[in-house]
């Protein structure tokens, strides 16, 4: 990415600098600016640099825990969240820092999220964090799954998925680590986490009670909770809409239950037959959560698995307890993003985001996929980019991406880069279908470049600049090609777009009968590459 | 593929056998038959065995063209085309084949030919041709591109493409060769191909004229077609909509004309200022293709080459001549494909199948992508998967596949499996949306089996088998793992479905207040595997 460099620009303060990724141009063509979410880089034995220190210290809304270097905590009857400070008026440091980062008004961004429209998932304790806001009115994002499982992987390597997953365009990421070393390896996360960081706490609690969801409680899962808000985790996914009378909804289903969450809140509801402790602890819920900023992120626990599961009462069930549970949710000042599916054929994907955005109040909806198709895994970042694209263009603010390896094992390196690329493809292709301001600007660039022959632009602009430059050199490797005025699939003499270059200057002498000039000109078309 | 095997099903006469893959499953699961375009396999130096032989010899409507073991031509003032016969209300083996092929009716796909809304490309000369229709009521179909380029590839390597097309389940394939050996690259292909072959006349004309368009003339294209036509290509790509007063609405586009075909008739409109050469002789090109049943795929020659250029007036003036020209095949009973675009934001995409069946009586839509952003090269056999699955379930009859290579390259062997298998997952989601019958018992057939655990069966019934058993083998490699009740993305501890079966099982014994028996059986979850 030699052509790629991070440029910053400067807010009403000198600490609100925003980065963006500068693509140069050859000739007089001028640079384009892309969004960056790679963060400034960092040394994994150190961190991060806090950039947002100085923002939550002269808010005066939070303390230490414990003491001096404890983890902060909202002062006692304040509610240091950016849905409170954009419901008081007020526009943040972190506001400003996303409307230069979208290129909207700061007023726009603060009024998005004082409606609940729009969600600033940043965590008083994660502090290293780049805010970027997830909204329908917003570029749509894409948000990444890493994490150890109990067979498999290490801390290292969940920091270099990170690492890796940003790299590739990735606006949040999410720990769902199982298995030992849970804490330890979301702290190395947090810490060098320059994106937002959500995770699931009914994992690590499940953990902490041997692995039997029969023998989970409130208590457990509120130690949790504190935990990882204390750590830093900006958004957490809980299962509160899985209720009691919804599982049997589930029982006749071609695939059941296949959120992780959903499973374990039912397996406790049954055991107990007992409602949901999530639901029947959820304003106590709240209030913790209002102190560290942690925005909720309401899991669909239970999600279709398959296609012929899809739309069904139960998934409609739990998404309305969802909006129900969205009110209590702001009036505690705490952000709201509700989770979606799952597999979906496309009919009827438009149908998720309308009843969600109905039954949520516009809520910001952040779907899995959806597939829409079962038939091909090992290829599912392809199913699901297909559902991602339209669920993105029909409303949803932020996509989880899928990797080739979804239904079949933990996402390797490649898969992360492959499922995060196939992920800001359909988002990307989202906000053209939204006509977001500026989205068409980076393929106008591109579609310019390759109109002219100009090879290295055409990379240095593309999503993945050295694999579209190798895939060039395969067949035409020498330097001279890179100037070509044809590429390896026409050759020499039939390249379309350099006939229709001719074309544009004949037809700028105007189109003339007599046709001389074209002969002449079209002559030169036709000479093979010297 | 091990428990895949190749099945037939006879039709009303002996040598209508209709093959299907079978795949075994495991336990009492019913095995489940799959559209299979593999065809019977062959020997490149022999070729493949004439199964339309004796279909073709019994109309008694074609004689050889120069006496005995020259090629077949339509007797003079007959009409060898299943247009011709599906209007007389004939139902041909051909089409026995394909209803046997779709689940459908024999006088449903008649009736949908004789309306035009079906085409069914099957030259007299190519025997060896297992029929497949394309229809906006019929299965969604695939296209892969391959050929020869001035600058790269072999005939062998040409036809092992065709091969590796079909196995992977493309339903025609194109041969787009320039450069030197067209005609005999073309002549191993179409022996050897059990699916339509589809070709752009032009590109050999070019060659035959030195590739200066300029000279090319109507008589070399006649003869460029007829030789075509003689070695048995089943449709024919003919871009007659390229007329003169159209080409100056494509000089201010971003990427101009990217069609090479369209390029190089504009060049020809422009150097002689007279109107495009195949619009004025089409009457005579229909009588033509008629004489051996040749479809007609009618070319976008002005599609977009990029988002900024879509659904411009330059895109639709061609598309309404392309109505009126259909109009004129079907007077000569000459079956018609129309081509499509190109590049389109998914908020367009629509508009272009409205208009095409509007403007085109209903003719079926072919059509390249649509890509839905421009910014991914490398990537765009994704990028456009999105546009054609959507632009499938608005009715586009088939979808020509774009692979990793596309505006970078020639696609080698692995470019050709990605580009089918992205295409297949579109046109299958497609089905799914549209709700063509039996389309989603594959679907329900995978997702039984993923939630059985009956890994293998799984494996089995995906797209592509190996591919899917190596990445589950990537982190669970031994044997019991196959039949393990869990995977290594959530480990022995918290599988959701194999919980949800728990819950299942404890359904089926009634919603119990007491848990006991819950509790007992959900004790044995989540004992890891032994």
């Amino acid at each position: 990415m030699q052509a790629r460099r991070k440029v910053y620009v400067e807010g009403s303060r000198p600490d609100v600098r925003v980065p963006f990724a500068e693509v140069e141009l050859t000739g007089d063509n001028p640079p384009l600016r892309l969004y960056d979410t790679s963060g400034p880089g960092s040394d994994p034995e150190v961190g991060l640099p806090a950039l947002r220190g100085p923002w939550i210290a002269q808010r005066g809304d939070v303390v230490p825990a414990r003491g001096a270097g404890t983890p902060l905590v909202g002062v006692d009857g304040k509610r240091p969240t950016q849905l409170a400070y954009a419901r008081a008026g007020v526009v943040t440091p972190e506001m400003e820092f996303v409307a230069i980062r979208e290129g909207m008004a700061p007023e726009f961004v603060r009024d998005e999220i004082a409606a609940g429209r729009a969600v600033l998932p940043l965590n008083v304790n994660h502090p290293e964090c780049e805010p970027a806001i997830i909204g329908r009115a917003f570029l749509v994002k894409v948000n990444a799954n890493i994490g150890t499982s109990a067979v498999t992987s290490s801390v290292a390597e969940e920091v270099e998925k990170l690492t890796w997953a940003t790299r590739w365009g990735a606006d949040t990421v999410m720990d769902l680590s199982t298995g030992r070393r849970i804490h330890e390896t979301r702290e190395a996360i947090v810490r060098n986490s320059p994106v937002p960081i959500g995770t699931v706490p009914i994992y690590q609690a499940l953990e902490k009670v041997g692995g039997d969801p029969v023998k989970l409680s409130w208590e457990v899962f509120r130690e949790t909770v504190v935990e990882q808000a204390e750590q830093g985790v900006d958004y957490m996914t809980v299962h509160a809409g899985v209720l009691l009378p919804y599982v049997p909804l589930a029982v006749d289903r071609v695939t059941g239950i296949v959120s992780r969450g959903g499973s374990i809140m039912a397996a406790w509801c049954l055991a107990h037959h007992e409602e949901n402790f999530l639901y029947t602890n959820f304003a106590e819920l709240c209030s913790l959560l209002a102190r560290y900023d942690v925005t909720f992120s309401l899991g669909d626990g239970l999600r279709p698995g398959s296609i012929a599961d899809a739309n069904d009462e139960a998934q409609f069930a739990e998404l309305r307890t969802l909006g129900e549970l969205t009110k209590v949710a702001w009036e505690h000042d705490v952000q709201v993003m509700i989770e979606g599916p799952g597999h979906v054929p496309m009919h009827k994907i438009k149908e998720n985001v309308d009843l969600q955005q109905e039954w949520c109040h516009e809520a910001p909806f952040y779907t899995l996929g959806p597939l829409t198709t079962d038939i091909a895994p090992a290829y599912d970042h392809i199913t699901s980019a297909i559902g991602a694209a339209m669920i993105g263009m029909f409303g949803t603010a932020m996509l989880c991406y899928v990797t080739p390896k979804e239904h079949l094992g933990l996402p390797d390196r490649d898969d992360v880069k492959a499922g995060v690329i196939a992920y800001k493809i359909a988002a990307h292709a989202a906000d053209l279908a939204k006509g977001h301001p500026g989205a068409q600007a980076w393929d106008d660039a591109l579609s310019r470049a390759r109109f002219e022959f100009r090879w290295s632009d055409q990379f240095n602009l593309s999503l993945d600049p050295e694999t579209a430059r190798s895939y060039h050199d395969a067949t035409l490797p020498a330097e001279p090609a890179k100037t070509a005025h044809f590429c390896s699939m026409c050759g020499p003499k039939f390249c379309s777009m350099r006939i229709s270059q001719e074309l544009k200057e004949y037809a700028a002498r105007g189109m003339k009968d007599k046709s001389e000039e074209f002969l002449s000109s079209g002559g030169r078309v036709y000479l093979p590459l010297a």
